[in-house]
């Protein structure tokens, strides 16, 4: 009776169950952030780890961080325009989603300008809630919410202040034209212009022709009201004034159709990220006001005269572009976000899938037994782990850094460090999201070629990271670049490396004469051991490559030539070895500093992993330096990685529950925390539209005469 | 007055022009087949190099082959059926027009069952004309017109000979169901059943569950009205015999409807591919006529019985499974076909592509200029050579074996080598393809990430070849059991390899001795010493892996424990350079056997390019067995790259053109011909639907209120 009446209660008063109430204080007890996992197939393995994964994923974000995702997370997961879509749709409808998502997601405010103030790090949460998701919107939220005011506040003055409130309010939208059709990664070469004219006191824009037409521009296609646009400024008399940015009205605030004189367009199908509206621009003698100049750099004064406290106009742009280095900084938590989530998929399905096994048994073994799929997993997962410290480590550093900046202190030596960093990590990141997302793919087999399984989508949204904010390969040479001059200047390199990737540097010589000193596994194997080598390793190629650069100038090339021919083998190399020791080396920082626990045990022993691995992908550098002779040292890391591979298999799923987002956000049957594979899989492909349908196009199978006669 | 009589005339009688005429004799004067390109930005390419690109794609692939290629590609270009479309279209659109392009393609009968007969080696040339156009639809043409009669015809006796007929008119579309959803590797483990029921002489097929449902079958889920069904046989007292084929009735041939007891789907979206309709059926106790049964293998007698030659059924398994090599050897040539493409794209848009410039100059470089650019395109550009030639020979051979066997000749050496090769090179060629086009569309910047820059599809179609008809990574240890196993009997190297591919092995132990004696440049790159190198590489990974095999097997390790454990360094390793010695085998007795020519001056440029970038992959390897000592050989190779790398740039847009397909079938704005890249890509642009439009849901985003009304 009193059940039926609280049954009854709760009909009229619904609200008193909806009521989540506060959640826990103990965060291992919040069961939205730490459910109980269903039983399953993962059972076996979360019984057989040695840790728990709880307490590893707070270690590795905080408390702060992963309650403030779970909050994004829980939202999206109720909301009705956040349902996942059984089939791709148009890509209108995607841009249509796209666009609603990122207001939806803007009203909640759940990291605003004040929470950006109290806990400037809490940022980081908020971008992995969003692109944990998906990435077009998040980038199209990024877009408007981010780049665009704070370029806007970096480049501006005062005068377009009045912008701010607009932006606040979503009563503009922005885009950031800086590529043209012809000149991506040259900026200087750029053809946009804005001619001065003193007696409106206007700028005129114009694109001379296609090749010139702003392209690529986030927002631009169909949404954005106002672009910040880069163009070669003229002022009277014809005099060139560098590249500036200026900040122009596309399309009405009211009726979203073009101004005239701004001829805008969409750059169609990609081959991911469709959600966001990529365009291009052609600008005809279209006039803006002269206020929209972003004056900081430099300005028109009364009398029409370009008046700049930089005097170089390379440097000023240099000053100008300078806002890209956060994206880059943000590119590699991005690379993070789509990996790990690669790796969840494929390691909780190799748990899960069975085929073949032992000759005297009936019992088939889970894929993830055997040695090739372990091989194939594990250097995934484990850099999985060793981005995610570095790239909390460098985003909070980024954020450091820019806030020291406002306040005004003088950050220039941490900026070229963060920038040489990030400029060889965004690379080694998004590759390393590229190769472990497509080896994830094939690991899952067949039914990870289905749309559903999700990693193609990540594939082809992550492959954007390799290219936008610097080609990877384009922009591996400023690393590279940095280091040399370094070396030939005989820096002091405690000064220049207040973030610590190139202190080590300082005993280069004393380096360079070190031969590999590990004579059994654990040695081998030891953390401070593997710091030693990759040291060697970055010593070494740091030193061929300025060698090389010296002889190529030797020989009368000049600055040009003997840049662009030290690139392959040498200078390349070196950029991407000085990311990764980098890489290892905060990794390496961050367990050292961790009190002893069950899941330090566990993640030293990933450290070791990832530390042998990459020492295994430069063998022959080891031997060409004469660091490494004889075989030994090889097969001391072979077999160090091949005796891991058992330890950590065991671990492999709560490893993977530590970094996983929630069911409906990694949103694959294969990657389920529940383990059931077979039966989300069954679901996923019985419910999607028409599977059980005969073609509208039937008659063109079974009528051979009827599609002749249709040609004719 | 006579020009207006004619165009009169003309307009009375328009065929008159329309007759195209017979083709020229001498086929480098068909400007249908070598047009004269267009003036534009390639020319000074074309003109720097050093040979006849016409000349050379007779070389490689033959003047018959040639010809039909490109009476295929003239044949779709006219077609209006086959015209591209400049957006997506719907899954259900791409199914549609795959299943008609099948049927309209048969009806020109390109290649026919007398042409197989009298020119069997022009069924690659039918294959690279259909593959180049687009995967989905030729890979259903494949499965449709050659792999179901041929499985048909292969596992089948007469009594079945009545299909051919409809096969041949077009009135049945066949599918091939091997997989289960739960077993794709295991093909032992499946668990659809077959049981004979002697009363009727039916079989009952059926499956237990959805893990049981056959799947990833092409054609079965929305058009095929047949399908070969792989089922564990079951004769009266349950006794089993083995998986067999079954010719299993799935849709009616007039209303495509399927029969009752049958519950056939599709899989959905996939990747790539997306043409052709994967699906998956289950069977409940489904009666089939007992006359369905595939019998060449074995058969129900009279009495209830089975009956067959092969006692052993795993033996019988094999000889049924054995029909799918011919797909693995076919799989080689189509990720060539892809990898080709994509490589004509880069090459083409990076001679295009300006960016940057020396100091003192205001000319822009094409990007082609720069050694990072060459460094990243060249390897692929002579790795499609290596693959053209390995491909055209593979193809070849096997077909010639198929011949032989059908006329009674004992092929078992042949058949077993022609299994080791392609279990390894399948998964090399289509690595390799991945590799060289996910390389081509980062080479291309954003431009490339454009959908109508072709890559993405390249990319996602290719997938698909790491994974069917063999897993990469498990179908590779095939060629390593084979290679051990050889090894360990101590086997006649000469007498197992009619290919040639382990004949070098014979003198393996006095290889194992050798190292490296070249002392120049010129030596190291030499391509008989380029052999030596990687036989050296073959014999050494097969002493190391054996050596393993031993040395687990002594520490207690049973046969399938041992398998497992000596895959990753070892086994795997040894798969994939003994494909890659083999490439580069075939293609080095290629080029030797030409006669002296332009041509094959450039082409051993490229052979040393092949062998030297080999060789660089593995200089750990080298080191770790002592082959190489000290920096010296290392230098050797990567400086003779380096030196290559200038002189094959100027031989690069030569290359390309005489491996490229037509432009309406490479279908790039990037790639074109004429190398007008901009003006291609504007038009692609401008000319894809609604790209000046305003989205229909623009109040979204200029009335907020409107959308936060919309939620409600």
């Amino acid at each position: 009776m009193a059940a039926f009446m609280k049954f009854l209660s709760l009909l009229q008063n619904p609200s008193e169950t909806e009521q989540e109430g506060e959640p826990p204080k103990n965060i291992l007890e919040d069961k939205t952030i730490f459910p109980d996992f269903k039983t399953g197939p993962l059972n076996k393995y979360r019984q057989l780890s040695t840790f728990c994964y709880k307490r590893m994923s707070i270690l590795l974000e905080g408390e702060e961080h992963i309650r403030l995702k779970h909050r994004i997370w829980s939202f999206l997961e109720k909301h009705p325009d956040f349902q996942h879509d059984l089939e791709t749709p148009s890509l209108e409808h995607q841009r249509q989603m796209a666009n609603k998502r990122c207001q939806l997601l803007w009203d909640q405010q759940f990291y605003g300008l004040s929470d950006y103030v109290s806990a400037p790090n809490l940022s980081l949460a908020m971008s992995q809630g969003m692109f944990s998701y998906e990435f077009s919107f998040a980038v199209k939220y990024s877009l408007s919410n981010y780049m665009f005011p704070s370029t806007l506040l970096s480049l501006g003055t005062e005068r377009l202040a009045k912008y701010a409130a607009k932006i606040g309010n979503n009563e503009i939208l922005g885009a950031f034209a800086l590529t043209e059709i012809s000149h991506g990664t040259n900026a200087r070469g750029m053809r946009t212009r804005a001619t001065y004219d003193p007696k409106t006191r206007e700028f005129i824009i114009h694109t001379p022709d296609f090749e010139a037409a702003k392209c690529w521009v986030g927002n631009l296609g169909k949404t954005c009201t106002h672009a910040i646009v880069y163009a070669q400024l003229y002022v009277p008399d014809d005099t060139y004034q560098g590249l500036n940015a200026f900040l122009v009205p596309i399309r009405s605030e009211r009726t979203l159709l073009p101004f005239p004189g701004v001829t805008v367009g969409d750059l169609g199908e990609k081959i991911g990220l469709n959600g966001i509206d990529n365009g291009f621009v052609l600008f005809n003698q279209y006039r803006i006001p002269g206020e929209n100049l972003l004056s900081k750099t430099g300005d028109i004064d009364e009398q029409g005269n370009y008046v700049s406290k930089i005097k170089d106009s390379r440097k000023r742009l240099g000053a100008s572009l300078g806002a890209l280095s956060a994206g880059r900084v943000n590119i590699c938590s991005l690379a993070y976000v789509a990996l790990s989530k690669a790796i969840t998929i494929a390691t909780r399905y190799s748990a899960c899938r069975k085929q073949f096994g032992p000759e005297d048994s009936n019992e088939e073994w889970p894929v993830l037994e055997y040695q090739s799929q372990q091989y194939r997993l594990m250097p995934h997962l484990v850099t999985s782990y060793a981005l995610r410290i570095f790239t909390m480590w460098i985003g909070t550093a980024n954020i450091d850094m820019t806030l020291r900046n406002i306040s005004g202190e003088d950050t220039s030596d941490k900026g070229m460090e963060i920038h040489a960093i990030s400029s060889a990590a965004k690379p080694v990141c998004t590759w390393a999201a590229r190769d472990g997302i497509q080896e994830c793919r094939e690991a899952c087999g067949g039914h990870g070629y289905l749309k559903v399984a999700g990693l193609g989508d990540l594939r082809n949204d992550n492959d954007a990271n390799c290219t936008y904010e610097g080609e990877n390969n384009t922009l591996i040479q400023q690393a590279s670049n940095w280091l040399i001059s370094l070396r030939r200047s005989e820096a002091d390199f405690e000064k220049v490396s207040p973030m610590g990737s190139v202190v080590f540097l300082k005993d280069m010589d004393t380096i360079l004469r070190t031969k590999a000193d590990v004579h059994s596994m654990q040695e081998a194997l030891h953390p401070d051991n593997l710091l030693k080598c990759l040291n060697w390793l970055v010593a070494y190629q740091l030193d061929v490559t300025v060698r090389r650069f010296e002889s190529l100038k030797k020989q009368g090339q000049n600055a040009f030539e003997t840049r662009n021919n030290i690139q392959v083998f040498n200078a390349q190399q070196l950029s991407i070895v000085y990311a990764q020791r980098t890489i290892y080396f905060v990794f390496h920082r961050f367990v050292n500093e961790l009190p002893l626990s069950a899941e330090k045990k566990v993640i030293t022993q990933l450290l070791s992993f990832f530390g042998a691995h990459l020492i295994t992908k430069y063998i022959g550098i080891f031997y060409q330096g004469g660091y490494f002779q004889g075989n030994t040292h090889t097969e001391l890391y072979q077999q160090g990685l091949l005796d891991l591979l058992p330890v950590l298999k065991k671990e492999a799923i709560s490893l993977v529950d530590a970094i996983a987002p929630t069911d409906f956000i990694l949103n694959s049957p294969l990657g389920m925390s529940d383990g059931n594979v077979y039966q989300h899989l069954e679901r996923s492909i019985v419910l999607a539209p028409g599977v059980f349908e005969r073609p509208s196009w039937w008659r063109d199978v079974t009528y051979k005469e009827y599609l002749q006669k249709a040609k004719l």
